[in-house]
């Protein structure tokens, strides 16, 4: 039974508040429940109360949501979670992404194909570079990443399994997508505006078939059993999903 | 570069019309788009136009949507893709699964958590039972399954890493789950009905801590670039989502 | 008590399925609930069960949706009502409407501005223009509506409260609309893609204040009290709409 | 040519902020765009810049929405005008409303019924019943309101056109509603929570036909032309509405 030691990540919860923390010696967490001395929980299991907190092993949503610092617009898990279904990424996969912005993608991708697969991807803007690569670093469990901060230009590999695209012009990016991936590769993309999404169909059917343009909303609702009804607010858009199939266009 | 052979699986698409077809010897396709005769295929790589079709190399996604037989509400892949991450799956977990049904989710857990987990899933209805056991069969990609005929009762391992209860009366199963479950362990469910959300509601807060409640809505939208625009019409609802956490309530 | 008589309007309901019928004599209704002689249903109250049958008074949605014959794209009831109440159409206002499609807009904005009150519609294709006349004639409660098959260059009036754009191309209007309107006068347009949208954001500020771009979704649940969830499927899209105010663009 | 005098009310806009306000003499405003004296406004026209301000002539929403005093939960213009257009008022209907709360809806239906209609509404709670009294008095155009601080229990009229309910228990209403409305007479009810649909639809049945449950979302896009995308949070729920016809239930 995995118990909590020194160093361990831990989440710590007070009603709604979630919080991701390390157990380093000597500190403690004060919150809203009170203090909380970090060597009380040595030894204890997750799933406790302890006190007013619940103390929890922190799940892979809080490593994303909690723990990869964002310098960039974030990419939702309910979204990122549907791009890895899309991208049908597995034990093996090799994966090219065009724009690593934090590496939320990045370190799903690195997951999922693990240590016999191959995560490559590119970042323009140094301040995401560094700040991915510090992410990586922290979080992911297998090394199979490659971070440039580079354009795709020199890529010399090939034969990817699937590629994303995470950029603002996507469209200056599908030729060199195409020809990162492997005959009937995978692609996705995600934009913020309608806009993009019109330049991006404009481009798109010289190099990709089996187009899907969509949104994915999530509405959370609120837990009283005596009460059942959505939150009064939520989250309207992070970005239009827009997905591919490489495809010869010269018909046989 | 991986070219198609007898018994392939294909995916024909004419226009938006796919079909998965096995490319057995001496048959061909009949569709709207006119005869394909399998043996043309054979030693042409995927991702081609052929005629009047579109030539692509199975995903995931075809394999859920077209490949699986159904003789349960589906589990749509927005869904299915959002409850493997919630429920954190990667290579070596132990996941337990309280309702077959056609064996969708069965087969996604099997994908993620490779040669080294484990998926042990129970399904009642004999009908169900025998139709998941086909479909783990003929897709299943790693050995790592046990499917039980049967209720939780004698399920003799513990310390699974999350459970998924998808049955008509998830609130039966909290006590079986929770006693499954490793401490801090990930629990989901899917429901169609807000009474039912109200009957788990009622149960969970005695096992389970972390309660989220939430539904997914996915909107396509039509893929010519002069006139961004979502279909007519969509999907309204396929299930109310419930995640938690395994939580000790005495209070250390 | 109002009662049925000859040639009165009624709801026929079977089931989900609803029948607006005029009651002329001699005739009968045959639906799946069996034949209902009109006859028989002389001197009775509406909302009554007959037969297998439910026979209501017909309602303004009835109307709307199985009155008027439609000859274009429909405005949704849920769109209609939102418009007229950003309008703030009442008694004795003034509207004019660019695009006159089958008249539903223009019979509601009738049936709000009253015997005071004046709409003046126009409508380009002759079609459409001819099914909207035969529309008015037969549900029009008042005699308000000017109608004409033409531009809107001829329109010798002008202090219109509010104004309503429904063509392909409202960006073509927004000056004649504005001319039309009195000072700080409402508009409201709808179309159906985010590319016209975007022309009409381009266009609109040389006219217009207090611009709002928004869509309006309506889901439906079942009505059984065990099992309360939303209909499988919904309409996903009708159009978007904008709403404006005349604002004179000199500062002063 | 309407202009601004003493004692309009105007509606003052600085970037996406609006502001109500009644033109007081020797009064002004101070907002983000400096201040504003109405001794300067006297004389113009609506719908102008004046300063780094925008002024409007009040629309029907603005009062609703600015104007009225909140004491309960809001019914927003989106429901409200569904629930006007689904009760199909119009001049002369006569509406009963059993739950005046704030008297949004009181205010919308006084102003379809138009003088020769009626509108009598009921509210227990006396603070709610003052504060409506007020907004009553303030904003309605038409003297055609009866306000009671009471149950229904002693409305002596009968065969309304239409009724709506907004209370907590609108179940505990439906025998009431129903005796006071005239046949086939249109009811509608809003509630936040999904219970109460489900109690709602209990109880329903004995005394209404046409059963519809429904919600409306309302999504609104940012209004820059070149990059046309939701905003990024939305209100996500106000309340599920549901309507039906009063309906005997002895088959003829």
């Amino acid at each position: 039974m995995k118990t909590i030691e020194w160093d361990s990540l831990v989440l710590i919860m007070y009603k709604d508040m979630k919080y991701l923390k390390r157990i380093n010696e000597g500190q403690s967490f004060h919150g809203k429940g009170g203090m909380l001395n970090y060597s009380d929980l040595i030894g204890k299991t997750y799933g406790i109360r302890f006190g007013q907190y619940e103390i929890f092993e922190p799940s892979l949503e809080d490593i994303v949501m909690y723990g990869l610092k964002r310098e960039t617009q974030i990419v939702f898990p309910k979204d990122a979670a549907f791009i890895c279904f899309k991208l049908g990424l597995k034990n093996g996969s090799k994966v090219v992404e065009i724009g690593t912005g934090s590496g939320v993608l990045t370190f799903l991708f690195s997951r999922l194909v693990g240590s016999t697969g191959k995560v490559v991807s590119f970042e323009k803007e140094e301040r995401h570079f560094r700040n991915a690569k510090k992410n990586i670093k922290t979080f992911a469990e297998w090394d199979n990443i490659e971070l440039y901060h580079d354009d795709t230009v020199d890529c010399k590999e090939d034969g990817f399994d699937a590629a994303f695209i995470d950029v603002r012009e996507p469209w200056m990016h599908l030729e060199k997508a195409f020809n990162l991936l492997k005959e009937s590769g995978l692609i996705g993309m995600i934009v913020p505006t309608a806009n993009q999404v019109t330049d991006i169909l404009k481009e798109v059917p010289g190099f990709f078939g089996d187009i899907e343009v969509l949104e994915l909303l999530q509405r959370k609702y609120k837990t009283v059993a005596e009460r059942v009804r959505p939150f009064d607010r939520m989250v309207a858009h992070t970005g239009y999903l827009i997905f591919g199939r490489k495809l010869r266009m010269d018909t046989t």
